[in-house]
């Protein structure tokens, strides 16, 4: 790709440490630094500055509810009521969303998921009517062709399990990759993981951020990783 | 197993409905009903009710941290600092924990997991130090031998997805039990799905709160699942 289709993309950057470790802070200024290099906008969303309220309660309407009775988030009555009456909130990020050609979600594992600000951005952001629908016979994606990619900072128990029990680590990350993203036509990128900085010497933090530097020169022409899975038990 | 052995045990149901269908409500009442005929104590805590914080800030810290500098929810400081600053509603979410013989999860998929209310009560009541430790030989669980399950409600892309992708909807629901519930050393049931009320009849709901009445009855010598997988592209 040459420099010129790389100018002018938009990148989101969702970001959900509460605490960041100087890694955290190192990737994300690297993320922010290679893609203003390359010509591109990047917005970032950090969802504890932001004071983003996670719980999917109807707090992220503001006027008059369709259907109280029925109203629930995530796949819910959103559809209903989102031309009018979606908290500024809500509506301010789904317009990043809509304008970016690659969202980029930055966040810790928490216990062998994304944390609960993350779970409810996607639940309050990523509504039926904006980012997908569906009918009886079908799954219309209305996000289609961005691409998007989990940075995620594994812990200790990441670590763990990936040294000692032979499971895969990504069977932890699927339900967002595999389900949230590609349910709205995202093309999912492989995830970028790091070990814990706790477990890790300052030389190999240096050479996670450079792998992800020079990941993110080529990341315009990635291939998505495959949109399906099977589970099978032990 | 004899009546004897039922009577006196105790049920926490984490309850995370915040609009709950008639179905959801049924199922709640049923679990009271047949665990109370048993001699069982049932104590629910409902999430939206008690307006349980999901965000995994420093709110669940009342006195000093002793680390604020590496304060984090989950996987974190917090077995330094739990037995004098943790606040009393995670205290106390902690104390039915431990006096529980069974855990019951009671949810709403929202876009392939749970909803960031029960996310957010997984990230700060479950804290290491209080439901497991890990040291760099070992994972020492702390809640051994009791057992959960999660009675969740599907929805439409659930639906959609069970039957037209030939995907097994386990793999969205597998941080829970093999993820957070595993690591902690609860024995897990398999999971008790009900397919979405607005695509079921009354007759159909019906007959999904009966099924579960019925597994309450043995759900004491239930043979837990398996706690390993592998995941495979397709």
């Amino acid at each position: 790709m040459s420099e010129n289709k790389k100018a002018g993309k938009k990148v989101l950057l969702v970001y959900a440490h509460q605490n960041p470790s100087p890694l955290d802070t190192a990737l994300k200024t690297a993320t922010e630094d290679e893609l203003s290099k390359q010509g591109c906008t990047v917005t970032v969303s950090s969802l504890y500055n932001m004071d983003f309220g996670p719980r999917a309660s109807g707090d992220g309407i503001t006027g008059e509810c369709c259907n109280p009775e029925l109203f629930s988030n995530g796949v819910g009555a959103y559809d209903d009521c989102r031309e009018k009456s979606l908290a500024q909130e809500i509506t301010d990020e789904q317009k990043k969303v809509k304008e970016a050609d690659l969202v980029i979600f930055q966040f810790p594992l928490h216990l062998f998921s994304m944390p609960a600000v993350l779970r409810g951005w996607m639940d309050k952001v990523l509504t039926r009517g904006f980012a997908y629908k569906t009918t009886e016979s079908s799954r219309v994606t209305l996000l289609k062709g961005k691409l998007a990619i989990s940075v995620t900072r594994g812990d200790h128990v990441w670590n763990d399990i990936k040294n000692t029990d032979n499971e895969d680590p990504l069977a932890y990350l699927w339900p967002l990759p595999h389900g949230v993203l590609h349910l709205c036509g995202f093309k999912v990128l492989a995830p970028q993981i790091s070990s814990p900085p706790k477990l890790t010497s300052e030389e190999q933090q240096k050479g996670m951020v450079e792998s992800w530097v020079k990941r993110l020169k080529t990341i315009w022409i990635e291939e998505p990783i495959k949109p399906r899975c099977t589970l099978k038990l032990l």
